[in-house]
């Protein structure tokens, strides 16, 4: 095979989080050949739909690498998804008659952890849609928080906005300090008082999160209100990283997109130890399941 | 017609909460016929159980009083169900195909303080599976609160089973107090750390609520984390009660499964100008019907 030709097997890494989910294609020698992106894929707020959004990133990225969709049959593939630290959730896709040649599942932490440290050691604190913290040292593991809202996720997107609500729904009554959230939310839901509740009703934790760039606008802008929100959050994820600490990972990382917003109000030794993430998460899900592959005696390259 | 045999027409009040729905069958002579309860009948959460739950309550109600089923297509009914200060749930229940003759809908916080204070003005506080205010004073009314959770109802069941979530979960992570809460709920839900996220995925407030009792136990035995958070509650439902008496209503009474024993947590200035409620929110309900009536020129007694 020349050295220009992608080298079987093929391996597909899946990062799939609650907003959206990511998609990496690489060969046996860990050339990328293409990347796709479906929409949400957390189990837990969805089977079906999830499902749906890893083979429609997979088929984006075989198509951005020129293949035919029917090449989903001899993909090797990681998945990393959000939710499969529950173990009815893991249980729930393993079960899957999913279009593969081999999938292999864990849950977004553990590949974002094995990418932002190479395969090495380390720990990653991730505030996005959702917040938790994940440590891998010394072939132990610690898991904090992914409690989703409205049980714990705090610092994470849904939470700040779900926050706003809150803080909005008790100035509505008089029953809270005013602040320039009312206005803010007000009009990015076109509803007052319990019209705002009406509208959110069932809502999912993307639809708070889409409220978190309000909050984070309000902070900036010194209101009171908003600043108590996200010190908050911000204290959480601070103590969440100091937990993390004491296991004395290598390195640590922050992910997720509210992460980069919010650290400015994480303590300042936090901050300082915070290390960037070396590779995306799709590259660990691609590492778990060669992992794999090699541990079977499986030949890689062919 | 002779006076012990139910003079026509015949009326229903039903008052449907987030955990059961209550069904009174009184004649136009203003006697109790019969009673009957069903489950929920809070759209907001359900839109066929809750009318699942109304017509058994009404069939438990004619059951009760000697009726056949059939006779529910005679009934003027007066129906006051937590959700319909929404404008959509109560469009929802409007649109019902009900068995009954007639039905007036409106929120349960409205026939409860009508109830309250025998057709009078005045103001109620509920703290049952929700929590919400409303007054009723001189032809204005406000409605506080009623926001649900997540986005609100501080000092309910639903907000207290929630609160303690919560603080579990961040002392499973070392990241919050240890508690009494913690055997509690574990040996309640026989789950631990994120077990008891998978346990509690999509729970209802009825869920929450019912680990209410808990919490109240665990601050009566002077648990400090459970003290905390009824405390939290309590000074909303104080706040929430000292806004209402803006209003100078001539009564304020407080409402629902868990006003008693979180009233002792509230200010005592408001538990000393709290009355105990004349009539039960059934009573409300079939007064609702009966001024619709009259209003429409019926003749009440035929």
């Amino acid at each position: 095979m020349a050295s220009s030709s992608p080298c079987e097997p093929l391996f597909l890494g899946i990062d799939g989080g609650g907003t959206k989910c990511k998609a990496l294609l690489v060969d046996s020698e860990q050339r990328v050949l293409g990347e796709g992106e479906g929409g949400p894929a957390n189990p837990y707020h969805g089977y079906e739909r999830s499902c749906e959004s890893i083979v429609n990133a997979a088929d984006q990225a075989l198509k951005a690498a020129g293949f035919a969709p029917q090449i989903k049959a001899k993909l090797n593939v990681g998945l990393g998804l959000a939710g499969l630290h529950l173990p009815s959730q893991l249980k729930k896709m393993q079960a899957w008659d999913h279009p593969f040649k081999r999938a292999v599942f864990t849950n977004d932490l553990h590949i974002a952890c094995i990418a932002a440290h190479e395969n090495d050691d380390g720990a990653v604190i991730v505030a996005g849609t959702g917040s938790c913290g994940f440590a891998h040292v010394n072939g132990k593991t610690l898991t904090l928080g992914a409690h989703g809202i409205p049980c714990g996720d705090k610092g994470s997107g849904a939470w700040l906005g779900l926050s706003a609500i809150q803080a909005v729904l008790l100035a509505s009554d008089g029953l809270g300090p005013a602040s320039s959230l009312q206005s803010l939310v007000e009009d990015r839901l076109q509803a007052k008082g319990l019209l705002i509740v009406d509208r959110l009703n069932g809502a999912s934790s993307n639809e708070f999160a889409k409220l978190a760039p309000l909050v984070i606008h309000a902070a900036e802008n010194n209101d009171s209100v908003a600043l108590n929100i996200v010190r908050d959050g911000a204290e959480y994820l601070s103590q969440m990283a100091l937990r993390l600490l004491e296991l004395e990972p290598p390195r640590i990382s922050m992910l997720g997109g509210i992460s980069a917003v919010i650290s400015q109000w994480m303590h300042p030794e936090v901050q300082a130890k915070l290390s960037p993430a070396l590779k995306s998460a799709e590259y660990g899900a691609v590492h778990l399941v060669r992992a794999q592959l090699e541990t079977l005696g499986a030949v890689i390259t062919n």
